[in-house]
């Protein structure tokens, strides 16, 4: 297993007092006002048991709601497993849908932790070059004439910022279907998108996984709370891999998150995202080339060989002169990605533009 | 992987409004005031990002100083890595302490999930019979001639409760020390004991992993708080698999947990749950055979055999008829689990007695 090297890269960032923060995967904007309110309640009224292993059942019937009134596709909420993080729900995802020794198809780059719960699992990762040639997604043509198991994607996308095509994506899921490879969606980052609306995989399959999660689009990364959809013939083995596995999500943060879907609220952080997304790409475009759409999650993924062509000592001579810290692409994988770096839009302009003048200043 | 079963009884068990819980393994106590206070204030701090991997610093040095108050062991807070509950503990002990394929010792019975963690990472769990022959400790002289890479034993034992010997817990650890196989104790009822006190593996070796968390003795199950003592050799290896695994463990409940130890509140749940184990110790004693010592945790190991050779169908019956859940000894192994049935003394004496009325006229 490898270092997930943001993290270590975090670590060093809060060394300095002043550091400029582009490193950090997580929003920096507090939950709504009524999370905040839902969560003291839940303390006075002592909810501090263990919940059934899927989590409160108020919650996963909010959930299965919302992808009616967001995407139109029903599933029911019986469907909704709550698990502590989106960590959990990969764990879970991957257990049931791959045996010991199975391929799981992944793109590259990608987030680091698809291939460490992976070898964790003695699951093989398999990797797929995604960039401008194929408008950085994976597509059927790329990947059909390799043996594999299961895929996943993730879109809004992390490193990259982009979002699936509506047709690519359904080719990919039928496909799928077709060769009996399980199919896993990453959506933790839908809801954070600002020109179009990312799909979700469940308008085309009854048969995928999909994750999501409260630490994004909701801000609560702190909670730990995210949701697997679980395919209704895998329902009983997602139970016992979830009891065993973490026995029950955080019981505060399921009361909590009963709140979340605060529609003003979630509205305005959108905006807020899509403002700092325009502001540090504006900038960033001026210094780097930037090739992947930025259409959303809160992430540009940024060429920088006109300066280095090492982006690890990019990022950490960048920490250690100007206090400003980001990921560099080598955490995400193999391809081509030690000439990218990961800039995050999750701090507010000001921060940021304190950031880009370090940056002109040091490049 | 296997269903952990008192997870499907405790799902039945909620079908019925008079249900006599003496499945459950947590405690019906709410946690000190003082973390219930400490918990709000966060909220109203808005502390909802992730923390570093091993957690806040404030708390896992006040872990370390327990050590030394409770054991006079020296530990570092730098060794102690905070986790989403106990189940995040174990996943990165055996990830770091073994490797696909090694063999995992483990007590028959013991905790359901010890095994199933064990299968879900392509290790092979291996048992050795605990009885009335052995006191229900492993033993030096029992498992000295087989091999495998770690040894994991529980004290206050779950299923049976009771609490391993002093000697023979330091000659288990020096074998394991010798021969290069990790040692890990699972000590997560410490504090729960109520003639005698455990020892932690801590006073024998610098070089065991040891695993404790919030969920009982603490009382706060649901905010899903464990932690790991990382032997110094493995703190690396800890934080990259914990970065991968969870990101981070629940944020509230850290901040919540620094008001845990709170001495005086722990001294009356200790003095709650003694009356509960000598009454029902007292009430059980006098309808089942108990052999093992009920020293500690919450349970007791009750020989059934007198009335049924099927555990599973004894607690299925019992549920059913008069609306009285217990946890059936199968749950935990092979060895005579069909005759025996897991008693929790997690429920006010007046909730008990109503239970062993009825355990009374179903017999």
């Amino acid at each position: 297993m490898n270092s997930f090297i943001v993290m270590d890269i975090l670590k060093s960032a809060l060394q300095y007092e002043d550091t400029i923060h582009f490193e950090i995967g997580q929003p920096d904007i507090p939950p709504s006002a009524k999370v905040k309110e839902a969560l003291k309640t839940a303390v006075e009224k002592n909810l501090f048991s263990y919940t059934q292993s899927f989590g409160i059942k108020s919650l996963r019937s909010l959930i299965a709601k919302n992808y009616k009134e967001e995407y139109g596709v029903d599933i029911e909420a019986s469907q909704v497993l709550l698990t502590p993080g989106t960590s959990g729900a990969f764990l879970v995802a991957y257990s049931i849908a791959l045996r010991h020794g199975q391929k799981l198809a992944l793109s590259d780059p990608s987030y680091p932790c698809y291939k460490n719960f992976a070898h964790l699992l003695d699951i093989e990762p398999i990797f797929f070059d995604i960039g401008r040639e194929n408008n950085y997604q994976l597509r059927v043509q790329d990947i059909k004439d390799k043996q594999f198991d299961a895929l996943q994607i993730s879109s809004p996308s992390n490193p990259v910022g982009n979002i699936y095509d509506k047709n690519n994506l359904k080719e990919l899921i039928r496909f799928c279907d077709k060769k009996d490879i399980s199919f896993i969606s990453d959506e933790l980052y839908h809801g954070l998108s600002y020109d179009l609306k990312a799909n979700s995989a469940l308008e085309f399959s009854e048969n995928v996984f999909v994750i999501n999660g409260f630490s994004k689009y909701y801000c609560m990364p702190g909670l730990r709370l995210g949701w697997l959809i679980v395919p209704k013939k895998y329902l009983r083995s997602a139970e016992i891999v979830a009891q065993n596995l973490f026995i029950s999500a955080p019981t505060l943060s399921q009361y909590g998150a009963i709140e979340a879907f605060d529609k003003k609220y979630l509205k305005s952080t959108r905006s807020e995202f899509k403002k700092r997304r325009d502001y540090l790409y504006g900038e960033l475009s001026k210094l780097f080339n930037i090739e992947a759409k930025p259409d959303g999650a809160f992430y540009l993924w940024a060429d920088i060989s006109k300066y280095s062509d090492n982006s690890f000592e990019f990022s950490k001579r960048l920490l250690r002169d100007k206090h400003v810290a980001c990921a560099p692409g080598i955490d995400f994988g193999k391809n081509k990605t030690s000439k990218f770096v990961r800039f995050a839009y999750t701090r507010d302009i000001e921060h940021m533009s304190e950031g880009v003048e370090r940056l002109k200043s040091y490049l």
